[in-house]
């Protein structure tokens, strides 16, 4: 397999180029803070600031995230690497209105390392800081060993409802209650394809043999659960819907969920949308009712092929906020 | 090169899955119409209807641009293949008001044949219809010969604008005054790295030596301006910016536009986000006013890697449209 061409400039100037981009892509609704942050020019006195972070590679998802009822703020790391603790604490310095500071990331090894230590930081600095983790993925690890499960496409709905939160709620600990929530009620289930590359090489993230699937993997691709050979949605569908049910997140006839089906990058709007047709029939069969449904490119890892199911169970205090308007270059709804 | 790993069912049923899986991202509130169609279900009556259409396969595009604010129904051909006159017939019926109806559509021959058929059967059952066909691709003929031009990712614009005025026009003749005005101030202009393929058959929509790419092709890869070598975005974006600057568009200080960065497919946002600071550093030092930003995949053409840039130049009344907000499984604003 050759290198993917892409269109970039300096391939290890990737991160920093791609953040400028990124910047210039709000007209004027945020700006830099810091080495490699940005952050939002209008939040107002006394609110309770929502930062988001995680590594470069994977737009829009994180610093994507940034905007109208979204996070104030979003600090990067490099391509597929954890922002440093110095970025988070300009970061969480910058978005900071005396009401406290909620970090939401993904649960990985780096951003939790660099995460507690921007923690420390902030409050060395006197900031009240709190972290809620996004621990969606089901295939890595069991319900009982949930604090090590994944990040992955889930962290989209959970951003957006603590961003709508975060609008009105009265201080730090109320941010966390809700986006606890969140987290707690949300799961995600991927497969791959075809793998990424890391931009500055071209190697590829993993290997797969062309006519088997991995079932299960990380955003990055990950080891996940199994390897299978290549079938269709009809097939996979319901062996990933079989297996999300049979987690511990109860959902019964009549509850809502909020529904991404997103691309991990070359996985076509074609394929999603045959994928929710059959994601649909599953859910109406057991009467659970779809409250709102996203198809498209949210959580990518460049090129690769492949893509997540991820649910939101809601109650009526999520769906509030999940049903307020928010605008950002990853998601927007009226 | 093998044929994509695509999760899909019926390879030559591809269209119809898709379209029912599109209905179903829509949450009830679009339906089925006829043999191809989909339709908001609260259609006022009186209203004016914008009907989109085109041929499947360039998902988000055209029939994900049914919504709030946006259209109000897309008639939908076979992959890469234009809508049958009786599916646009079937559509039209099921978005007609009795106060007209206005097709928007991509110039192709496909296209034109079948649109034009479709206004006559809506003739002669008494309907009023016109069309506006987008024409914005500037590689595909010369200013002078622009009613050769295809069209390509600026129809998202057109139909933004377009169903926004539609809210409001007091007669098809005012919509399609405003939607013609849109679409003759579209430019767009493309750069293919790697083919899509058709689902069905596997087989690549065209051919690329592995150091070369394509400048100027049209949306499923047809023969652009000349090839290439593989190069970087801060010599191809200049280039490109060059050539949208020498077409007929007037572009001046202080002039203000709507810019879309669109991925073909498999082209990652890390690309796109770095092609839009090069764009944006060019447009700066003209001095022309990006208004909007909208960067992500709108109209793809499967696994293909490429990017389009399209402009659409605003005055006041384009502007207040625009600023309207929307809602489509293609493009959301508050």
């Amino acid at each position: 397999m050759s290198a993917p061409k892409k269109i970039l400039n300096d391939p290890y100037e990737v991160a920093a180029d791609m953040l400028d981009g990124l910047i210039e892509a709000y007209d004027g609704e945020v700006v830099k803070a810091g080495t490699a942050s940005l952050v939002k020019t209008n939040i107002p006195e006394g609110k309770v600031a929502l930062l988001v972070g995680g590594g470069s590679g994977h737009e829009p998802i994180y610093h994507g995230l940034v905007g109208t009822n979204l996070a104030d703020g979003a600090a990067c790391g490099d391509i597929f690497a954890a922002p440093p603790p110095n970025v988070i604490l300009e970061c969480a310095q910058a978005v900071h209105r005396d009401n406290g500071v909620l970090f939401v990331y993904g649960n990985y090894a780096g951003d939790v390392l660099n995460f507690d230590l921007a923690v420390e930081l902030c409050k060395a600095e006197g900031m009240n800081v709190q972290s809620v983790l996004v621990r969606d993925d089901i295939s890595s690890a069991p319900p009982e060993k949930k604090e090590h499960r994944r990040g992955v496409a889930g962290l989209v709905m959970i951003v957006k409802i603590a961003g709508a939160a975060s609008q009105t709620a009265e201080s730090l600990d109320e941010l966390v209650r809700i986006t606890t929530k969140a987290s707690d009620n949300t799961r995600s289930l991927g497969v791959a394809m075809k793998p990424g590359s890391i931009p500055a090489t071209g190697v590829p993230t993993f290997e797969l043999p062309d006519d088997e699937i991995e079932f299960g993997m990380g955003a990055h691709g990950e080891q996940g659960a199994e390897r299978m050979k290549m079938t269709t949605a009809d097939k996979l569908v319901p062996y990933m819907m079989e297996k999300l049910f049979a987690d511990d997140l109860e959902l019964n006839s009549g509850d809502e969920i909020v529904l991404l089906v997103n691309s991990l990058g070359a996985t076509s709007m074609t394929e999603l949308l045959v994928v929710n047709k059959e994601i649909k029939k599953i859910l109406r069969e057991k009467g659970v009712v779809v409250h709102d449904t996203i198809v498209g490119h949210k959580m990518t890892c460049q090129e690769m092929a492949g893509f997540f199911i991820s649910i939101t169970k809601l109650d009526n205090e999520l769906k509030k906020y999940w049903d307020m308007p928010c605008e950002s270059i990853a998601y927007s709804k009226m």
